[in-house]
């Protein structure tokens, strides 16, 4: 039995609320379980200064704790002085999923960045990060096809990510903080709506693990992305 | 007529939602209009290293926008490496208001930190913040209570704040952005429940005011700083 | 009896010599009583590039300390990396309150920046950087215009500032670092040559004060102002 | 044809130099190719803060590139002012990979670091700093074994990591810098001696990968890998 | 002739004022022509921690700039986050120069922060930093026996400082901004009052200099150091 | 007896290696003894943005240990966020030294980067990166006259240096760290290839020195930077 009494290959309940900020081009606030990120897609008419002539656009991703999201008290990053190692893999990570979709020169010379802010931390911020700000993107691009900016959407596909790990021996799918902080072995999964992988991330922390390991979590992690890009749909349906 | 059709003495609608952060030992969303602030109160067993064995604690605050809060995206802090001016000229003002209600003595040795992170900015998120984290305070006082951490509450009164401005040269209630874009005079009033001033800083933006203005505005802010306390009073009954 | 011996309504010795920095542009060294302050008007051709094009110039401030201006020596804020939320603060407001007599337009596409480096300090440190800050301003004004890049003078009046308390219940005038660590209530008013507010600080240390206090105080500084203001003139005659 | 002309499971020559550091506890010298990583063993005799009177120590890893190890040369971090977040994430994957391979109560409460300098940069400058950072640990516990400051090793197998591509539609094994810029997809492995996994992280340059074109590049890792622990083997026999 | 019109062994006009800075234990303010240098001593009850315990004291030295000391004003070094090269260069100097007069273990488990602060820059701050702290430290310890903190002065000799260079081929001595702006060597002199040699920095900014142009430099400053060393006499007399 | 039982006036061994560093247009290795320095140059097509425009290139260096060159593991920079004052002390001695020899109009508007990274430090390692670095510029410019990016060589003589100081009382050449420890007076001497004096930097580290006792180390550094010139020249032969 998992610690919130789920089956091994069920999520926590999912929500996408679309519309929380009144003044971005997008934004969802979407909670997995007791995990509330905050996505907002910003629209800028010009992309980095190493794209510009290229006729290319980019899209890059930002993701924050507030400080008490969490448990204890996390110290505030502008007070550090720098994003710490952890934000920064995950800004990335959450940049280069979202790319994966995009069609940059469809995109133009502007830039979207996504902002994934974690109101409330419970396990899987990353995860539900990729797959608001998803959501986020979307709605940006609508905005920008409403006032004609673009003709043709440059979203190829949808992507969502989720967190698989192995858990008293056994693969599990979604790990909340209770069992995140107990599992032997942690792995992110980045996957398109048709399948296709986009990020493969698998961290031993105890003991390594198994191929088969492995290969139960990619199958439980490709059923609950399946899920939730489901989710995604309905959201802006 | 101003922007918002308010009368000249008219707060925006004010909301005060209690026990929005599951983790914090208080918290609050406050609302004045379209300005939306999360306030957590976070508590530590011990104050800073340069109160310990004086059997004094302390009250803190922390202020930070989230980047899409506003028009226009504003870079994180975290990113230019340190917290604006503007932003440590906020928690300075937040932490000194909170404390001027605040018996630091019977708190006894140990720490509550005040975060406000603005969700969306309308104009008034200092006034918000100091209204709201005193409601946070209020609910990390009477969850040590509860827990029998202290017997009297250290709290000795209400505190609330609100902004005036010359608009038009009439003194109004509560500026909005757009107001307090075109606003000759901005000025910002903390006071108690029981009417003690705590704080006022007065700005003139274009031409310097005068004492009778000065006063209107005072006027003013005496009445919705009275409103918000009732407020205050009414979320935690 | 206040601790300096001075009636409750009497400013410190006040001296202002013009001309003590051979290659600024504008400079004076303001003494109010043991806080002796460096102030300097450096000129550049060129306003700061968000004016750029607008055909408006711009004055800014910076305010330091050195390291033993004080009874304790402080350390620098090169060495901390950078200016303390407090020093921030100071800045801010001397540039801000001499803004409020310059015609930013008639300066045309230039800034002025007014250095002021406490050399000694004995309380009310801020308020001599106003005042002296405004006597360097008026000097680099005056250079311009006898090397005629200018025809009519920017500057629209005089500014000046004072700090008040309330020191064991009364109000007084121009606190010094004895007083100003003792007093309940402490604040600083700016105002202009022909009596304009400019702005206004007021904050309780202690127990909140009253509006009669607070009258009580305006009334102390437009009396100091008016001879700070006459002192100014003495010192350009 | 691969533009090294090796065959798609083919390493470069690798070489490991031990003691090539005169100072350090343990050290190496390694070379994947062109790829050539100095990695040093430092031992602290007390752990970081937060294990102490734990009884565990601790294994970390830094990396940094030599300016002109690359085909340009890139920015010292001691200019920009703190490590980049590639940075970050290969210091922490590195230390997180040794680890996994040391009993951290047997080592007992000291603290190892491993520091691998790129000295020059042709591709694959994490896996080379993982494979030659465990020699270069193994050293160091070999020089502690010889002073008695452990009895048993705390080295319970080998690590070694390699990296592994889509080129042209095709998995092959240890791209080096003209291969990685073209390939479509990147995964780095990390495994034990015994064939556990320890960490997997794949991905998706351009176009999704497909789950079979991921496990041609597992099996294709481990036999890499395989390799590598036979050079480790016979670098310190 | 030089532009000063001095002869090449001639010191601009020197003036050394003590007891200019109220709160510090030894202060002087001092003046190499247009150069003026405030030097302050700070008294410190405990050395810097890798001294603590070893009986022995520390003299350490910072030093600094005001913006508009200079013809262009300078950029804060707190504003640009860190001290320049050229500051830390400077104050390592004067630290290193002072300490070579005293006897550190009889100071004691004390520090003595000299702080020398340029108001005005026309050529040999750091000359004038060094000749004017030790006036300062020198106070400093007088004050010190005063109140019976040290019985046996540690101060073992006198310690000044000159800058020579070569300028249309010959040496002349103590360069003011002009000349060192076109000299094409300079070189800076620290020696004791007997004479002794404790630091001497020859740097060719053009052309390579010969042993005899580099002995004559040598020669002027010893006469150099022996009138300033005779003017700090003067002055705590 | 010198520690390394070498006569007074005795190199440690030296080599130079050059082309070590596959992307650079210019490298050597350099090893004085147990001082191991590599050095590289690179080219960039323009000049610093102060010097565009003027047809003068410039000739800059870089400076850095690896953390585990020294006895005890020294904190990388990039982690304490910005390089020591004693490193930037370093590199700006080394690229004066190296554009003594350098006519920056004859370069042109490029800029060529000397980077000296020490992998193992036995003292001298500024001596080193000096004499090193020369070679490494020297191989930088026949790349660029190999490829007619100039036609005459910019460089107008050789620049090498050594160390020197006064080890019980009698001056000896280029000190080892164990002899450098231990040392009164420790100095520094650049030199061109036709003996003319570059720079000078002496230092007494505990006692002042005579001049006589100077005197003895320039003729020693003379010897011994006539031997590093004819070192260099074989280098490149």
């Amino acid at each position: 039995m998992r610690p919130s009494r789920r089956a091994f290959d069920e999520l926590r309940p999912v929500s996408i609320e679309r519309n929380v900020a009144r003044y971005a081009e997008g934004s969802c606030l979407i909670k997995f379980g007791e995990t509330h990120v905050l996505c907002t897609a910003s629209l800028e008419d010009k992309p980095p200064s190493w794209l510009r002539g290229t006729g290319k656009g980019w899209v890059t991703a930002e993701y924050a704790m507030l400080p008490r999201a969490t448990h204890e008290r996390t110290r505030r990053e502008s007070s550090s002085g720098k994003p710490s190692g952890r934000t920064q893999e995950i800004q990335r990570l959450v940049g280069r999923s979202l790319r994966a979709v995009v069609d940059l020169v469809r995109l133009g010379e502007k830039q979207i960045t996504i902002d994934c802010d974690v109101l409330q931390a419970d396990g899987g911020t990353r995860t539900a990060s990729i797959t608001g700000g998803f959501v986020a993107l979307q709605e940006c691009v609508k905005w920008m096809m409403e006032r004609k900016m673009l003709t043709v959407s440059p979203i190829k596909d949808h992507v969502a990510a989720i967190s698989c790990g192995i858990s008293k021996g056994t693969a599990v799918l979604d790990l909340d903080y209770a069992e995140d902080s107990e599992a032997m072995t942690d792995a992110n999964f980045v996957m398109t709506g048709s399948g296709g992988l986009v990020e493969i991330q698998g961290t031993a922390e105890g003991a390594p693990f198994s191929q088969e390991q492995f290969l139960d979590m990619l199958a439980l992690a490709r059923k609950g992305i399946g899920e939730l890009v489901e989710l995604q749909k309905q959201a802006v349906a």
